[in-house]
């Protein structure tokens, strides 16, 4: 009989949440490949003579009646204990949670970013995730001063400046408003930052993993603006104030407050997590996070840019000339193979399905371009449904690896037309000195022994 | 100043969930409402004093210096305890949870439904959920002998039957296939069955909580038919078969199987939880949700239906005539109000925004009615993007309470033109002696008093 189970698989999916270990990220791939290897082939054998085995033994009595059975027909597998077994009850976990199985796929902070946890980053496994949404669970976390976990009935939102009627609203009020849904993606503005120095971290977690994809539901801005009777003449910029301790404040562009900005309480269908700015949030579609102020207890109406210290000190960008580039805010187009990634190993030769994402600040992504040799021939890749402006988008591409060494890149092009740069392409530019947005293509490196890892590639 | 803190506002989200009490379940709108309703209004007052005390009490030194101050620019918040402490570090949950006051927002046991807690439901709480996805820890529960956790490099799946080269998979082998993600609703085909006898549950969690919309991850069925090379030609139906100790076995017409039904791995962006089938579940997009077996480790291939017990004894409509009419397993063209709906309090006149959902097993949904006088008058809800077939449709519309009694009603229309219908329509046709299949129109009657409760409407 033909056996699937006797070939040792590609295990893409659980490979490097398995020897991830936040005390020594920056070897990770070197130091945990071989030994995880190993024990994935052991695995993978033993299971399959225990199939074998199973098919042998057989309990043809399991075979519902019905269908003919077709002659020899082989294979009825083996009783597992939950085939035997009294399973859990309805409601045993009101709120549910992984399967103990998935332990490993945790969002992780990166070593030595930052000096503080409280004001540090925590990445999301994107080389472990499917689709476009991000489970709420796993959404990056980004803080300034850490996250606080706030009282609903006591938070506040005031909406002032050059307005006619001043308010404060309570939750219930701004909950009762006429409210939209809408998918799309948050990126931080330092994502992939640690690339620009050729850091080459070792997974996507870390080199891509500040990028998450919600469906939210909130308020659009320019309702609440027009209930405090904004001055439109004279009110030309919004101040959106966080109400954590970072006092974290940034200047909204009135013609994007009056476009597509929510004031967000619901994310992926129920209220927001703490860490992502529970109850309420700015949500600024197609430009960085930080922009999406968390917690948000105050918009302010006002006739000139506030430059506040994350405009001014953080969140620009330092050109070749030596001039700082502020607001520089809209995420522009960028992709990302996701599987095969860093860090995770390709077992034997054969088809593998290589799949990412792919985001534009800007719009709809068009297409998506894939080349296993570091750019030289790109095929297009197959776009999901449904693909919606300023959301994540999945990708997928065929492929057979003959078990010669590769260089996995993806490239998007938006609604705009616009292509996502290469390496040389973003610093003749932008130069070398940049920490903030970042959307050159990736290079993930496919060596002879299946290992992947990170590599840049001009 | 104008404080809209100082009205009390509909507290429309948190009410059902603060009163609903597993062990009076029939009782809790008569009994929970009134102390609930006043505890609620003591809040929102004491709030908006709050808030008025703050605006006096000021620190104008918070403002951020920049765009002019408008005279009289009036309000400052006082600090609360969150703006001036330290919050918590990244990644102190590597794995988030919803904040400590949503706890009462849970998928719950219908008492007394059931014998036996481990062939019973656990319902998801609509009315407390935005937009069309399903946080999935409240994915609503419904299993024939509990559910398990299974380890998935035990777990096989064995497709044979009238096939040329049966398999036995491993996830491994499974996951390496070309995958598709996908939004499909799973409606239980008893959904809103005790309505039939004019139960009245007072919760649409208990209605209409067999429901969940997800994002979901798998390998067509299609490719793994065509991978063991199935006969087509005498292949005219498939059996799935469930690992766990019901040994759920469900009968899909081969169309089906060829068109959008999926071997599924993942919800919601990462694997599928323990209690939807972890690590393995069928997919068939429109179709009851006892179909889509969980924990799946067989699929066989057969020229005949298989009959099985829960396609004969259960899962069948009585009808009128004392035939028992079997595999009606696409769910019909529905909706319902999600908010304000049984439980809820509307605490004064004025504004909210009546939203709820829709779905049909045979496409997209092409609009959604709603009354609010028991179905005499009827406006054209606003359907909230993106609209996709077989998929969860969330709509709104706005609505002033004038302080009058309402009936409140939706009625869905799909692509194929089929209109929900009335009890008495749907009657007229089914009899009253069916527990399945029930889309008829649900009404939720707002008393003078604001008090939203379920009540008949033929």
């Amino acid at each position: 009989m033909s056996d699937a189970g006797s070939k040792p698989a590609g295990r893409l999916r659980r490979a490097p949440e398995h020897f991830v270990d936040d005390s020594l990220a920056g070897d990770i791939v070197r130091d945990g490949l071989t030994p995880t290897r190993r024990r994935f082939l052991q695995r993978s054998f033993a299971a399959a003579s225990t199939a074998l085995a199973a098919g042998i033994a057989g309990r043809a009595s399991a075979a519902p009646a019905g269908a003919s059975e077709p002659a020899g027909d082989p294979m009825i597998l083996q009783p597992r204990p939950w085939a035997t077994s009294l399973g859990q009850p309805v409601a045993a976990r009101p709120y549910g949670e992984p399967s103990r199985f998935e332990a490993n796929l945790q969002r992780r902070q990166s070593p030595g970013l930052t000096q503080t946890k409280a004001a540090s980053v925590a990445f999301t496994p994107l080389q472990g995730l499917f689709g476009i949404i991000t489970p709420s669970g796993l959404h990056f976390e980004r803080h300034h001063q850490g996250w606080q976990d706030i009282d609903p009935d006591q938070h506040r939102l005031m909406v002032h400046g050059l307005v006619r009627a001043p308010k404060v609203y309570t939750m219930d009020d701004v909950m009762r408003l006429p409210s939209v849904s809408r998918m799309h993606f948050i990126e931080c503005g330092a994502n992939t930052g640690m690339e620009w120095g050729n850091a080459a971290v070792p997974t996507v977690q870390y080199t891509h993993g500040m990028l998450s994809c919600c469906e939210f539901t909130g308020v659009p801005l320019s309702v609440l603006l027009d209930d405090v009777g904004a001055d439109l003449k004279r009110g030309r910029f919004v101040l959106a104030e966080g109400g954590d301790g970072s006092g974290m404040t940034r200047t909204i562009p009135m013609e994007a407050a009056l476009s597509d900005v929510l004031v967000a309480w619901g994310m992926n269908g129920e209220m927001l997590r703490p860490e992502n700015g529970y109850p309420l949030r700015l949500v600024v579609p197609g430009v960085q996070g930080v922009s999406w102020v968390k917690w948000l207890r105050r918009i302010k109406v006002g006739d000139a840019p506030w430059n506040s210290k994350d405009e001014t000190s953080h969140y620009v960008d330092l050109m070749p000339d030596g001039q700082h580039r502020q607001y520089t805010s809209i995420q522009e187009c960028k992709s990302v193979i996701t599987s095969p990634s860093g860090g995770q190993a390709l077992l034997d030769r054969g088809y593998f399905n290589i799949t990412g994402l792919a985001w534009s600040g800007r719009g709809p992504i068009r297409q998506v371009d894939v080349s296993v040799d570091g750019g030289r021939n790109w095929r297009t890749a197959r776009l999901e449904s449904p693909v919606l402006p300023k959301c994540l988008t999945r990708f997928n591409v065929d492929w057979q690896w003959d078990g010669s060494p590769a260089l996995l890149q993806s490239r998007a092009i938006d609604e705009t037309g616009f292509v996502q740069p290469r390496y040389r392409q973003l610093r003749a530019v932008r130069g070398g000195r940049s920490i903030y947005h970042n959307n050159a293509i990736q290079t993930w490196q496919v060596a002879e022994s299946g290992e992947v890892s990170n590599v840049h590639v001009d």
